[in-house]
């Protein structure tokens, strides 16, 4: 089977990367945060990890189930690009609040091992990327090493129901198809794209985001990649660098609250997709998922019931699967090699978090509902208010 | 939105139902057991419970990938009928060998609640089933009392590509709809229905299987209910009743073996769901469902490498959720006295794997794959030998 | 068996008690922190539950292993006081990281019950405070309700070693009769006390430390306590409201950097208990339980390696236990209104260790090591700085 | 510190050794059994691999608190024998029902390491047991490798308060000094030894079993051994081999019945420790430990409320941590290749059971209760019957 690639599709792409280097990150907006970042600072520092965005937007005005308006997408991450196809990788799984979905969870808990990509989409459209994501490898020649054919697809999703058609089902395998096809390293696009198209975040428009950390030689010189897909929280939970963000800037919620007392629920999501090249075995990158909870407490979330927050770790420095079903011996590092690892998960998910509120763009979707984006000078402002303005 | 049942599935459902009287079960031909089933021997002796079977045959001969032929389909029970459009009920799962799917089983695991149906089909239709199962709720009218329209879905699966052109994706929309809407209580079709079409179990030809027990009045007078969808296990393994039934029959085997050493990998599974009306609370349903293991290991598997073996518990005597989202105070057993409901777990399990089998009907799929039987004579012969026959 | 109170302790009680008054919390220094605490700020808020600590402090100068210095002691909380010894309450629990041991774990996970109290200690005393507290439950009159005698204390711990002599195992069975006897309302000790006599937080002198939100009327009008003994984290590390205190205050360290480029490891640990007077079932107190982590972060760990970070959650809105080994029906609030809880949770732990920091005083225990206390008025001039002084 | 081995506990681990070669095993009264055992049948045909055990019997007639009659004890399973000291190896665990203690268990769970021996006794003496292995590593030369002296010991129980008086905490330092002392590689002591020495099985005299299975060369040639301290189950429950033998030697009971309604409670136990050589992460010897379970089901317990049943699977194949505090890189077998180890674990288990009631010996504790031996004449006769006694 022959994939042809969307031409519109191809032109957002083109786009999308050209207006990449125009835009401010967190960092360049002077937030300060902890550790050094890798030179892309995002999950793609990972040498060999691809990433690719479909991104779906289309129609205005009232809703019509089926029809739209679309604002949704689907990103897939390729822990080894292409070789993805046949080589799997040891990974490990946390579920901090599981009010959400990570197809796939089971088998990577049971293996050790993460047998191609992670997909990540909306609530309602994990049933159609799991599919096609089994219908492209399938159309790919022959099975895998390991002889499953990704028949157990590891798809994650986020709710983006207030601003998306979710019950129109949007998401098609041509969709899916383009963004493994079209996975790549490089810049990787934040903000309304992929899977978070319609995300919201503390009630500020949300999405993707990315960052990582490269460790000092004498910590042997690793790096952890971090992607998320940001859809929760509260506004007055907003901390950027600690600083109580989100209590100085109420105004343009998207969360009705009826009346003072109570705060709204907390019916966003977290899926936090973790990359490294240090050699970790699957028990300890399970380790590294938990220590993403660490990175979304520093942005201020208590991690509400209706969220759900699931993190999944791989390491790319996994030993290779030979043809002959053999797997080479496992480096792995010392259990007390680890903190400088932890340290980098920790704070390159809360730096992920923190640009995919940065590069996430003002919204307008079904039934004219609003994200509003954060505003970059009001954050500096405040930031200078409580002298952690880095620039 | 309005669904039209086709006329074929109800002629094929008005054929099983007639049939199935006439067609022996385990304890009819003599295999013993422990405990007391009840009047139905079923998992919908749980009072409210129903069961919807769609079977998907369709050609013969050579696999043309999306054309044939075609040995699946999807079951789905839904725990309280009708009433399961609004009201969750508490649940627990269990992963023994993580080789498999079950969707939605994080929430399961953090709420304590199944809020919809189980369904089952067969791996790579998870995600059509997925999909149709969050259409089809949303096509009632209105979201359910938890708000949440079964947006994460409980769909579990084993492997049927050894019978069935998996790869083409057989298993469409209305055929989940069909499972949803004529899922009624009474007797249950087993063996080649529903998601167990193309199953096979100990090398013989597998499917779904159902069994019950009735507690006695002085342990409470619960139900407890299994149903089963068994693909697993190596033929040498099979035990019937503790007799070694299978080293007995080690003719027409559907696995490869390269030699005498080495024992073919047991790449099937078992999605076992465990249904009762005791009051549990979800961490003791989590207890129930872990005790499908003995119910499997009595039959003789080790549980292989390759097997997704996944078990879910949940009870309808769980309080109804009402109107305004409150729930009433939950009645629940002392856990010392949960050993007769742990006892009707096992037992029930184990019957319900033999019933699988003694049920399903020789099959020849794609290739003229062929999954033979067990043949009810020769299993009356070995029993009789052991003197373990009742009758 | 009658236990007779040691005078000394008496005295040690009456003394500390009495000082208790006069010593500033955070709170009283001008730390902002999220939520409402109750009329105590204390764990002792949830009503009914009682506190003990035995202190031993013993010695100078240098270590001979069994003569001290001893820097230890235990700490006893009883959810519902004297009637803990013969009724349970719901809990759940939250391993973060494992470097640590909270026995009786299993169980408790297991049947959903904490039956009996949680200890505290240290990590080489475990095994006699696991035994005393066996043999005084034993000592009391009769078997429990549920006929265990206490046979699976949860007993925890966090290391002391630096200061104190841990392999001396100094805790005898009469320290933690003492704790036991002696636990009762009202404030709580904080800092060198009980457990957490010996213990360094972010390389100040550490301890124990309490902290309690009260749930707004329209919320439940709930309560949820907390106690820390905190024994964990590298001065870098260190937020208070989010400001970076640690940096500040880069001298006295008590961990030894080889050089400039790696940070020590953060082998402490911290044990977290969370109690609540809201109805929850066991997996809701689990999840309350994980939001401890939430609140650790806020104080800036990422937590190491080495640290034991187990967390346990109860409520003492459980269903009593009657002589006839029935249990009533159970409360529980539905899924969707734990929000306010959770935010306790975090918002009260993050406290409680800011407390167990104010309140630890400076200690010099074997061979002169010395942990020094965090310095008040540094803190208030740094959160002036920053703007954080809220007088 | 020097450790003075007591004179008698020499003498009777002399006699026993001697005895042991003439007390028939399971497999040489015939029962039959799947699979090949090593050359010991033990847990001890892993290589390096030591077993202690020390007994401790004292006493008769009524139970007076704290002077007996005693029948208890303690065994030690030291990995890799004397270089347990400083090497630990990779381990999994699996809690099957948790109304145990299995002490250390989140550390193995986090890290992957079991660091130190593996220590089973009374469920009173887990406390007296955790403190003195921890001194006994404290008393040998300098911290071991990994810095923490087995800090975190793993001791596991089961309860013998039927025939032992438990209350009297009769276990000590020197003989918890003694197990480790004297653990030695060669046959091993079953029945009334060790930890095993009061503990009761089906309702007839229980305690210490092993066995082994040799896994063909085509397989990889290793070696799985499995040590169990068998207490669980109700006679009506006791297969051997398939066959129902407990049904048919219903008398001598050690459970009161108060109706022919009612089975007993549950409320023994199984600790199940498996050894292999074979190269395995840390998360596949979780899956070992799983197919405890399946071993024990065949011998036909349900497990019950009252049970706690841990199981701990480690692999001598573990890289060797260096001085420096590297680790080797770690050889590890694909996830397909593991199906003959879940079978060996699972068949050596069942044996294990068996040989613990083959071997153990009627013995009369306080208060004139009495377990009787499960008679080998009687179990004979019975397998005859059945067809199934292999000579």
């Amino acid at each position: 089977m022959k994939f042809r690639f969307p031409v519109f599709l191809l032109l957002f792409s083109l786009i999308s990367s050209f207006v990449l280097d125009a835009k401010p990150r967190a960092r360049d907006l002077g937030v300060p945060f902890e550790g050094n970042p890798g030179p892309l600072n995002a999950i793609t520092d990972v040498a060999g990890l691809a990433v690719g965005h479909t991104t779906i937007i289309r129609g205005e005005g009232k809703l019509r189930v089926g029809e739209g308006p679309v604002r949704t997408g689907v990103t897939a991450i390729l822990p080894l690009g292409k070789k993805t196809l046949n080589i799997p990788v040891f990974a490990g799984i946390h579920v901090l609040n599981g009010n959400g979905e990570m197809t796939g969870a089971a088998w990577v808990e049971e293996s050790g091992f993460l047998e191609g990509p992670v997909m990540i989409t909306n609530t309602h459209s994990v049933g159609a990327v799991h599919e096609a994501t089994i219908a492209w490898r399938v159309s790919q020649d022959g099975p895998d090493a390991t002889g499953y054919w990704w028949s157990l697809p590891v798809v994650a999703e986020t709710w983006d129901g207030y601003l998306n058609d979710i019950n129109g089902f949007h998401v098609k395998k041509e969709h899916v198809y383009s963004a493994l096809e079209n996975a790549k390293g490089g810049p990787v696009a934040e903000g309304n794209v992929g899977g978070g198209t319609g995300m919201i975040c503390y009630e500020f428009k949300g999405g993707i985001g990315t960052a990582s950390r490269l460790l000092k030689k004498s910590q042997g010189g690793y790096t952890v990649g971090v992607l998320i897909q940001a859809n929760f929280g509260r506004r007055e939970e907003l901390l950027v660098a600690g600083v109580p963000v989100g209590r100085e800037i109420m105004e343009n919620l998207t969360k009705y609250r009826p009346n003072n007392d109570t705060l709204p629920p907390d019916d966003g999501s977290a899926i936090v997709v973790i990359a490294t090249d240090a050699p970790l075995l699957p028990h300890q990158l399970k380790r590294l998922a938990r220590r993403a909870t660490h990175g979304l407490a520093r942005t201020g979330t208590i991690t509400g019931n209706g969220s759900g927050d699931i993190f999944i770790a791989f390491s790319t420095a996994t030993p290779k699967f030979k043809l002959n079903g053999d797997v080479g011996p496992a480096k792995f590092l010392p259990n007390d090699q680890l903190d400088p690892l932890f340290a980098a998960t920790v704070y390159a998910t809360e730096e992920a978090v923190i640009n995919a509120l940065i590069a996430a763009q003002t919204m307008i979707g079904r039934d004219e509902h609003k994200a509003t984006a954060l505003p970059h000078d009001r954050l500096k402002q405040i930031l200078q208010k409580y002298r952690r303005l880095t620039h």
